[in-house]
């Protein structure tokens, strides 16, 4: 026999490095050991066996040609060796040799190796409050707890669920008590907005207003600080700052951190975002790889490091672990957090950085806002999808792009585009002439994307400057923040009349295709803040403005597309 | 006032141009002439008119806000000149002046210019053949033409209809015909197949099969020879070598031709693909511009000329053009075709070059040939889209991939996705990493596109080794065309059955998870074809076999997935 390769862990980045390696060597002796009983399966699907969308949890462990990824399909068609329910304990680098047990009878063994491979993976972090650990409070973290909660449902007592955790995978679960359970479900995030650093403020907004007109209860800004148990010990409350909400079930969606204790025991190089492994994903030690949730991984836009639990990930670095032990010389660019979520009748995307995090991370950055349609406006389908193209002044690279829509896979091109040119360093030039496939039923002549690098570039360039979202809704919510400021709405004058009517002497009216020949009638000692419904028309009006003098304007980028999608108290007839 | 720009034609790269270089140049006067009186409408929305999609033609001349874009609505909002009804007839360029005459009154006049633009955009190629211009007979040429069209299905005496030219006009048109006006609608084509160049042959079998399956005629290989008029005057009658089409309309879409007679007049460069430009879109005369449907364009792929009649593509054209006449050193790095496009129940689309585009052009081309899932193959929706990515065997470069799937945008963001790669010059390992958004109601966690760019490494390392569809077809057709070739069909026995029946000698059978273990029954005098559904399993059954030294194999790409939507005549049970 070849090589001996021992995998530890079975879910999704041990396997592919597995069936790779295999492929690559047919002679090598490649075994896999974990802890669970249940293997190779679809985490990211949990939430959808859950809700009812997907029936029963062997279809999380099926392949595409219906057959049940277990020990003895691993065996028989893959060629690889798995042992379930044996738990890793040690790693003995010096002897080259991997310590397990068996987790129900205790029996211990010694599975020596040439290379090892640790794909470990992530456990749920759960919060350290009283009551996280009652009956009836269960994290996602495996096929088994998933099994449970269906169970749950199943005996049509979960009426209420609180989920703790404004992140995917809450959201997520939220959407499927919802959904399909008609459940109230109740959302706690910690964090001011939902998806906290994943999508800017006022895309989570839009998020949380659609989930709310769904019927998910949001509650944002509250951190749950005890759960406490009802007559029969099981969970029945969720106390905050605020409030508290009674619920039949609790789940706890707050984060996972690396599975990386095994490594560290080991002596090997673990930061606080994971075990630590090179562009070839070695490790410190060049005989272990590693890959999956459990690795560092280094941010494509940012050059920071960071943890990047997600499962497409895992087998992209699960192949590239199975090349270099096969000795082809694979290496690993990073990551850089495409994502893409359904949310109720909706979805949200993004890739690379917020504006937020781009920021942080040093970077010039501003965000071209844009509010384009989907397909041709005159298609019946059409529909608006809010756009963010992140970038920096400085270099005018692109860093990321944000979007949301309606529940089709129309946000998902215009992300997996973005992904693409974001991967090759693209600039705003380089989205600004993408050639995206178009027409009619599918996109607009000029594609979403490449307006939003238009708008990108006008800003870069100065010629177009922007009122940011929070100032405007600061402003909104208090006129005499801003006391020189003015909207100047340039919408047709029946869009107009019930904010004249409602906000009196902050607004003004001139409608666009009036504006070249009346100008001369605007306020001239304010700040005009024009609004239109998308943006274009604003810039329009703005560079014309400026070519006659009147300067001190700032356009409200993507307009009261992007604004009706936050549904603000003040809105008017609200 | 400023500099005077005067622009012919007003469609699509002429507004744009117009309206970028008004607003960086707020002094220049801009004047466009069309001979047209309707204006800056979406041509390609015409088929979507024509079917009823798109209630009135209004629609396709009004801004995404509701207004019309006549010449009111450009010289107020826009502050650009257009006149109408205004046929250009000559390029005076020692003195610079453009002349024109009304085309009702016939009244000339002279227009002069610092700076001219041609977007004279593309008309109709009319098949000279008998009756051709007989009453009935239309080409998709312009929006009185559909108004026309419309008009005539309106009187709903339109129960039959023959376009004439199988590329997307054509089909769009056919579509428009039977989907929502249930007519019979019969295309003709003289090329072997639907889309020819854009797509391969093995794709546009399939277009076709579900054209037919929902109704539409298809004829290939068929060039119509003579159009018969009726008692009444008008086309009633299509002829071909093969057979007479009764009809009660002809739709002639036999392609464009640059419309570029001004340019040629006036002794500009002009090709037969288009007037030729340089990167700045400046014809042979450094004052004169042009962009459009008119201009001959650089294949970013091929590196060579071509004429690419895109909406899209005008309107990226004549922003760069705008930018050149204010100044704003921009390029036009050229265009690769992408292309996509609803097809009743299903969409196809394409970009960068075709398997034998991509081979005429030089390159050692191979292609990938996938049926990977659209979504999580346990997501209630998902669906499978043979995915073909054209690869260079020498460069690795990725040179073109083509996509059918149901009509979602789930092709369009594969294309969308693989377009931004191809134009960085993307390799199979940048397609293989790049980050495609996950979640399993999107994606599956190794997204189509990164599969199919996984197929073309193992195809160019030579681990994987495939028959081409078309031999695979043919020995299908008549096995004595290759005598040493067995069937290796490792699907499920019960899906093997019916085949194992009906093809006897040719085919054998060793179930996926047996081969392990049963390899040595497998003939070994014989080339195996190894078949499954998606091709994976194929290629792992190839790699396991060359390793016990059976390397006398070939696997079927995309495995039944693909064959089946061919619809192939031998298929058992049909």
């Amino acid at each position: 026999m070849g090589e001996k390769i021992v995998i530890v862990g079975a879910v999704a980045a041990g396997p592919k490095t597995a069936c790779r390696a295999k492929r690559l060597m047919p002679d090598a002796e490649i075994t896999i050991v974990d802890q669970d009983s249940l293997i190779s399966y679809g985490g990211c699907g949990i939430p959808y066996y859950v809700s009812g969308d997907v029936a029963d949890e062997d279809e999380l462990r099926k392949t595409s040609f219906h057959m049940t990824r277990n020990e003895d399909f691993f065996l028989r068609a893959k060629g690889v060796n798995v042992r379930t329910l044996t738990r890793a304990t040690a790693i003995n680098r010096k002897d080259k040799i991997l310590e397990v047990e068996n987790v129900t009878s205790g029996a211990k063994d010694s599975i020596p190796y040439d290379k090892l491979v640790i794909t470990t993976g992530s456990q749920p972090f759960v919060l350290p409050i009283p009551g996280a650990d009652l009956p009836g409070v269960y994290s996602i973290s495996d096929l088994h707890k998933a099994i449970e909660i269906k169970q749950q449902l199943a005996t049509g007592k979960i009426g209420k669920a609180v989920i703790i955790g404004g992140g995917a995978i809450g959201l997520e679960m939220a959407e499927a008590f919802a959904d399909l359970w008609g459940a109230e479900a109740s959302v706690i995030e910690f964090m001011p907005q939902l998806l906290p650093r994943i999508i800017d403020p006022w895309f989570s907004t839009m998020l949380e207003r659609h989930m709310e007109s769904m019927g998910v209860n949001i509650f944002t800004n509250e951190g749950a600080s005890e759960i406490i148990a009802g007559d029969d010990g099981r969970a029945c409350k969720v106390v905050t700052a605020n409030r508290t909400i009674e619920t039949d079930i609790v789940i706890m969606a707050t984060g996972v951190r690396p599975r990386s204790q095994l490594a560290e025991e080991a002596g090997l190089l673990v930061s606080p975002f994971g075990i630590v492994v090179n562009d070839r994903l070695q490790t410190s030690d060049p005989d272990i790889y590693s890959a999956g949730d459990c690795i560092e991984v280094t941010h494509m836009v940012s050059g920071q490091k960071f943890m990047a639990p997600l499962g497409s990930l895992a087998n992209r670095e699960g192949r590239i672990v199975g090349d270099n032990l096969a000795g082809i010389p694979s290496t690993y660019p990073g990551a850089m957090g495409s994502f893409i979520m359904k949310a109720l009748e909706r979805c949200i995307g993004a890739t690379g950085l917020s504006l937020e995090s781009a920021r942080a991370a040093g970077f010039d950055a501003d965000a071209a806002i844009t509010a384009p349609s989907d397909r041709a406006h005159f298609f019946p389908t059409e529909a608006k999808i809010p756009l963010q193209m992140v970038f920096d002044r400085r270099t005018r690279r692109v860093l990321g792009v944000q979007g949301f829509g309606p529940m089709t896979d129309a946000v998902l091109a215009r992300i997996d585009a973005a992904a693409a040119l974001i991967g090759k360093g693209g600039t705003i030039d380089d989205f600004s002439l993408c050639e995206m496939a178009y027409a009619p039923p599918f996109a607009t002549a000029l594609d979403a994307l490449n307006a939003a690098a238009n708008v990108a570039d006008n800003m870069q360039m100065n010629r177009q400057r922007n009122v940011s979202i929070p100032d405007f809704l600061a402003w909104m919510d208090d006129f005499s923040s801003q006391p020189d400021w003015l909207a100047l709405d340039i919408r047709h004058p029946a869009e107009v009349k019930p904010f004249m009517e409602k906000f009196g002497k902050a607004w003004s009216e001139l409608a666009y295709d009036n504006v070249r020949t009346q100008y001369d009638t605007l306020a001239t000692d304010k700040t005009l803040i024009i609004i239109c419904d998308a943006g274009t028309r604003s810039y329009e009006v703005q560079i014309f403005l400026d070519s006659v003098g009147i300067t001190n304007t700032l356009v409200l980028g993507g307009g009261f597309n992007v604004i009706t999608r936050m549904e603000p108290h003040w809105w008017p007839n609200k």
